[in-house]
C-alpha cells in the first residue's frame, strides 16, 4: 500500500508570507508550488524549489486565476482558451525553473477556484490536460477524486492521481462540503486520522448524510493552516509505518 | 555582409494593446516578446509566439521589471540575486510556451531600465547570464554594443549579438544619448537610413559631439512606434538587397 | 425635454490608454471616470478630471472591480460588504481628486460586471447605495433604467439617473441583450439615432422580439469605441436641437 | 511635555496581513494606515480605520509607492507630478473613507523610499505639501525630524510634526543610519527607552559616531515588527507617566 502526502506551498509575495514553509517538508512527499498569479514571486518560487529539491520533495506546479487580492479563488468566467493560456505560462514557468535548478517537475495541481472548475466542467479539464501535456506528457496532473478532470486526463492518456483530503467532509456526490457548510472541514486530529485511514485502506469515505461512498486515494491533501499540521503528519507517519502503508511521491505505475 | 533586425513586440496586457504587430512581423528576423512583468499577459504571448513561429521570425524572451504601471522603465534598485530570478522566471515562462507551440526560443533581450542597468552594472549582468545559462546554453543574449552584459556574455562563453539603434543618437562613449536629450531620438528616415547604413557597412557611428566611434552590428533594433516605421522598414529592405546585406537571424557563427 | 449625455471615460492604465477621450469631451454631459480599480490610474484620472472641469463636464466616479487585466468585467463573487468597502474607496478617491482640482463630484456610475450585479441582486445595490450615501449623500446614482439598484436607490432616497443605451438591444425584460447575442450591438448609426430618439420621446424601446417595453430615459450612455461615434454624437446634438430636447446634466430635479 | 506615539499600520493586502495590528491601538496615539498601493485594500483599511475610530485613535494616511511586491520600498525615479498625483489620490481615498465612517482624517505620512526622498528632495517634498493641502489645510504631516519636508511645510503655513525613531540610530546630519549598517536598529527594549528619553526631555540624540545632536521631537514612531513592542510600549506609558510626558495626539498648537 502506498500515499503520496501533497501540500500547497510558496503562498507568499514581496514581503508577504502565509506561513514558514520550509519546515513542512520533510512530512511531505509532493509541493504543490504557487507560481506567481494567485501567490508566488520569482524570490519565493526559486527559494521553495530549490528547498525540495535539497529534500528530495517533489516539485509540483500549482497554478492558479491571476488574481493575488482574491488569492485565486474568485471565479472568473474565463474560457477555455483563456484557461490553457494560463495554465501554459504558469507550468512553463515552473519547469524552467526547476530544471534550470537541478531537478525535474514532477506534477501539476490546479489552484482554488480554478481547481473546482476544472473538476466540473469537462472543457476545462480538457484545456487543462492540453496545456500540461504541451509541456511534457510525462507530467502527473493532481486532481479532485472522481473528478471530470480525472477523466479526461485518462482518456488522453495523462497519467493522473486521484486526490483525497484529511480535513474535509464529503458529499455523497464525492464532491467535498462546501467550506460555508457547517463540519465541512474536520478540526480535530482524531477525525483527520481516521478519515484518513478509511481512506487509504478502504478507498471508501463517510459522507454528511452518514452513508458511504469510494473513492480512488492516489494522494492526500493537507493544509498547512490546519491547527494541528505537525502533530497530524508525524501521527500519520507513525500510523503509515505500523499499517505498511509505504509515504513515497505518486508515480502512477 | 549579414543583419539581424529586431523589434519589441507583444507589450499589451488584458484589453490594452500598445500597437497592432503582427503586421510588423514580416520586415524583422527577431522578435523580443513581453514575458508579463513589465508589459504581456498569458494570450498576449501565445498570440505573438504563433505569430512569429508562422512567419519564421525568431521568438526571444524580452524580460523586464515587475511594474507593468511603469512599463518597465523605472529603476528598482534590485539585487543580482533578485534580477537572476525574475529573468530565470521570465526566460523560463517563455522558453516553455515556444517549445510547446513547436518552435525554439531563440534569444533574450532585456527591456527598459533592466536593459540600461545591465549594460553598465557588471554583477547585474553576471546575474542576468547566470539564468539565461541555466535555461539553455544555447540562448543568445541582445546587448548594447560595447556594454558590459557583452563582456560578461563572452567570458562566460555565451553567444551574444552586439545591439544598434537606427534611432537613437549616440554619445561619445557608446552609450545612447538619454531620451530626454534633444535630438537623442532621430525622426526622419533618412537619417535612419544613414545611421544603419553607416552601422552596418563601416561599424562606427557618428556621436552626439560630432566625432566617431567603432561599433560592433550584428542586430539592428527598430521601434514600432517610431513615425514612419514601415517606410523605413521597406526602404532598410531594399537598401539591404542592393548592398549585398543578408537580412536574416543572428546566429553567432 | 431633456437629456443627459454619459460616457465612461479615463480607461487607461501606466502607458496604456484605450482611446483618446479628451477630444470626445464636448459631446457628452456627463463623464464617468474609471478609479483605478479595472483601468485608470493617478496621472489619467488626473488629467480627465481637470479636463472635464475646464469644458464643464460633469465628472462622475466610474468604480469597477478590482481586476486591470480583465477589465472589471469578469465577476468575482464578492460579497455585499466586499462591494460596499471597494466602492467607499474609488468614489472617496474621485470625490476628493475632483474637490481638490476645483470641481464637485457630480455622479457615480459603477463599471462592467458590478455595473450588471448590482442592477439584478438588491444586496449589492444596498451596499452599493450605502457607501455612495456615506461619501455624499448629493451624489446621484447613474443605473440601468429599471433595474434593481434604482429601486434601491429610490427607497433610500438618493437621486437616481435612469440609463439608457443607444447602441445595444434590449431583451422583453428590460435588460441589455448579452453581447455574445448576434444583433446585440447598434452597428448604424441610423439606428442607434432611431432608439435614441424613441427611448427620449417616447420613453420606451423596441425589444429582440419586436416587441417595445416602456422605459425611464434620464441619461443616454454612448461608447467611445462606437465606430462612428463622432459623426453620431454630431446628428444626436442637431437632432436634439431641432427637437427642443435640452442636452444637459441630470440633475434629478 | 507632550510626546505622540505613531505607528505604521494595515499594511496587509487580499488574504495577507504582516502581522495583527488591531492589538497595538490602545498603545498609540496616531495610526500612519496604508492606502492601497504599496500595501492595504478597501477591506484591510476600512476595517482598521473603525477600528482606530472605536479606539480614539488618530486616523493618518500612509501613502507609498505603486508597489506591493516591493512594498513601496524601492526607488522609482518618479517626477514632481507623479508624486503630487499618487498623494493627492492616495490621501483623498483615506480621507473620504475616514469621514464616511464617523471620523476626520488627521495626519500624512509618507511611506518607504517615498518618505526618504521628500525627506532629501525639495521639490517632490513641494509636490507632497501641494496634495495634502489641496485636499484639506487642516491636515498635519509627519516628518522626519529637520527634514526638507519640514522646511516645505513650515513655508507653505501646513502644520508639521517633527518626527523621531526610538529604534535607529542616527547620522550625525540627522538622517537615519541604513537598514544595512551595523548597529542601525537598536534591538534592546532599554537602549530604546534611552533613546526615547533623550529624544523627548533632550530634544537630542546620540549619533553613531558618539557625537550628539539636535532633533525636535513632536511625534515618536514605533514599529510593530520590534521583536519587543508591546514590552516596550508598556515600558514607555509608565515612563511617560513617571516624568509628567502627556502621551497625547500631536495637533501643532
Amino acid at each position: 500500500m502506498k500515499l503520496d502526502i501533497n501540500c500547497d506551498m510558496g503562498e507568499g509575495f514581496g514581503r508577504y508570507r502565509l506561513r514558514e514553509d520550509v519546515g513542512i517538508l520533510k512530512w511531505v512527499t509532493s509541493a504543490n508550488i504557487a507560481c506567481g498569479f494567485h501567490a508566488g514571486d520569482p524570490h519565493v518560487i526559486c527559494g521553495l524549489v530549490e528547498a525540495a529539491l535539497q529534500q528530495n520533495v517533489n516539485v509540483g506546479a500549482h497554478p492558479g486565476y491571476p488574481d493575488i487580492q482574491g488569492f485565486g479563488r474568485r471565479s472568473m468566467n474565463l474560457s477555455p482558451k483563456d484557461v490553457y493560456e494560463l495554465v501554459l505560462y504558469q507550468v512553463a514557468a515552473l519547469n524552467g525553473i526547476t530544471k534550470a535548478l537541478g531537478g525535474k517537475l514532477h506534477h501539476v495541481k490546479l489552484h482554488g477556484a480554478l481547481y473546482n472548475e476544472a473538476a466540473e466542467r469537462p472543457e476545462l479539464a480538457e484545456a487543462v490536460v492540453q496545456a500540461v501535456s504541451d509541456i511534457d506528457e510525462e507530467l502527473i496532473i493532481y486532481a479532485l477524486s472522481g473528478s471530470a478532470l480525472v477523466h479526461v486526463c485518462l482518456e488522453h492518456g495523462l497519467r493522473v492521481a486521484e486526490e483525497v483530503f484529511a480535513d474535509r467532509a464529503y458529499l455523497p456526490n464525492g464532491r467535498l462540503a462546501p467550506r460555508d457548510l457547517e463540519g465541512s472541514v474536520l478540526i480535530s486530529k482524531d477525525e483527520q486520522l481516521e478519515q484518513t485511514r478509511q481512506l487509504v485502506l478502504e478507498q471508501r469515505v463517510r459522507t454528511v448524510d452518514g452513508g458511504h461512498i469510494e473513492l480512488v486515494a492516489d494522494t492526500l491533501c493537507v493544509h498547512m493552516d490546519s491547527p494541528d499540521i505537525v502533530p497530524f503528519l508525524m501521527e500519520l507517519h507513525r500510523w503509515a509505518a505500523q499499517n505498511a502503508v509505504l509515504l513515497e511521491p505518486f508515480c502512477g505505475d
